[in-house]
């Protein structure tokens, strides 16, 4: 029984290391180099070509390295009976509700706005914001949701959260389902999102959604490129209707030095940098996962395949 | 008895009627236009002239229309036996910070550096910051400093604060005194200024204090500008011992056009905007103080005029 590591953005050593904390004999085989692929029974990894999945016919569980499984179920030709789980990584969640906290308060507190006057050596002291009135919107409510929703209603300000499935969060507004994402936006100012990227959240930032917010809304995506509508995000902030949007994600990363949101005076882009996987707090769950499916039992954390997530 | 107001700042209108609302035949008179001196028992300013409090007779206490009573102070000829108090608005607290909060997050997840990189079209993921690492430290631990450090600390970053007299906050490590600051600079990455401003705060920001800082720290000041040594400050931002610096007040306000912080690629200015003064959440504490004082009680917040704040 060995485990199979495949990834371009996460090392392998070090996930090595601490996975050895717990697991001493651990038999770690990094991609292509795996031996015989009938060892695998594991597969820990991040951006999986298509259809190598196939190759492993005792594979048990696909584990991915992100909170994210979208990279996993680009594969049309996914092995049945194979447990697909997520990493749920405190340390991630930690890292997104910093980042999504960081451009909520920025957008508030008209810190783009404060850039461009010193660019300009402007002394003007803006209109002062009300933090009660400024309402606060997270697109999905999961592990990473939930703890930025949590974070950013303690501060005060009005937040709500809009999911697939109802949910229930002390001082959180919770919307859900398709009827619930139009009342969801009408009352949101600054809207993030933190959605797992499926069928159904694909292109969900579009021109209609983006009209039903407020005149003057902020955008704040840090789940995945392909929840926005470029076109749609563009057009919207050259109106001015949204006010300003914080992008970590794209449809092509690295992003095109092309792209207009490079040089937009309203966006601001960061370089998916916004959370990522840490060995070291996220391989006790890996861990545990694998000790359970070598003792027969289901892994935690497992998705849903017909959900996307 | 009357009401003296004198700001440049602040609404009087909305001030009179704030405090109209808690004492209905309140009688709120304008600087300069405040008819016979002797009427006057409650003194409501900001930036009142030197001297000029020596006119009233009958006054019995002085209340800053902000957190800080430095602008009373200056004035060399304060009447003796006037109370006077500071303004302890929660508002004002949730404000300070949620700028304090902003900057540390952005120093911290490298907001300055990432938006260099934007302007450069260039896609370079950083070394990630770990929030456990980041040591936060506030000086000051006022209303102002306690609210901030908690929710600092509430965040995950290993917070102290430093005062001037003993403090204990929960889940924050307290310095204190002359003694108390060397080590409570060392240990700080990101040390934020909360200070009032007295003749032994002037300037305590200083090439020694900078020195003390680890290499790399950050400067976060939304107290006073005469905190800082200016030249001091930015030569050790341009020696690369200081990443950054947050400066919200200045020496001079408005920040003079050919003053270098304007153009400093390591400095961000926002014109006196971290703060201020709500009549709506602080007419309260200034309304039962007027009430206090003609019952011939104490008001309350009193500052100390040995301390200076």
């Amino acid at each position: 029984m060995a485990l199979l590591f495949k990834s371009n953005s996460d090392s392998a050593a070090r996930w090595e290391k601490e996975l050895r904390a717990h697991i001493p004999d651990l038999d770690f085989r990094v991609w292509p180099d795996y031996g015989d692929p009938a060892d695998i029974d594991f597969a820990l990894v991040w951006g999986m070509p298509a259809g190598e999945f196939h190759k492993f016919p005792n594979l048990r569980c696909i584990a991915s390295l992100g909170a994210g499984v979208d990279h996993i179920f680009r594969d049309p030709d996914l092995p049945e009976g194979v447990a697909i789980t997520r990493l749920v990584d405190p340390w991630m969640a930690q890292a997104m509700s910093e980042y999504v906290l960081l451009q909520v308060l920025r957008f508030h507190r008209q810190g783009d706005i404060y850039a461009r006057q010193q660019a300009e050596k402007k002394w003007d002291t803006l209109p002062f914001p009300d933090t009660a009135k400024r309402r606060v919107g997270i697109l999905g409510l999961g592990s990473l949701g939930e703890d930025a929703a949590k974070k950013i209603a303690a501060l005060g300000f009005p937040t709500a959260g809009w999911s697939r499935t109802p949910k229930q969060i002390a001082g959180v507004e919770c919307h859900s389902g398709q009827d619930g994402l139009e009342p969801f936006l009408k009352r949101t100012d600054i809207l993030c999102c933190l959605l797992p990227l499926t069928p159904q959240t694909e292109n969900i930032i579009d021109a209609k959604l983006l009209a039903t917010l407020p005149e003057g809304a902020f955008i704040v995506n840090s789940a995945r490129g392909k929840h926005v509508v470029d076109e749609d995000l563009i057009a919207a902030l050259d109106s001015g209707h949204i006010a300003g949007a914080a992008l970590d994600v794209f449809r092509e990363e690295p992003l095109p030095s092309s792209h207009p949101y490079w040089t937009h005076p309203k966006v601001l882009v960061t370089p998916h940098a916004a959370a990522l996987t840490n060995p070291r707090t996220g391989a006790k769950q890996v861990a545990d996962n694998i000790l359970r499916t070598r003792a027969g039992q289901p892994p935690a954390y497992v998705v849903d395949r017909s959900a996307g997530y």
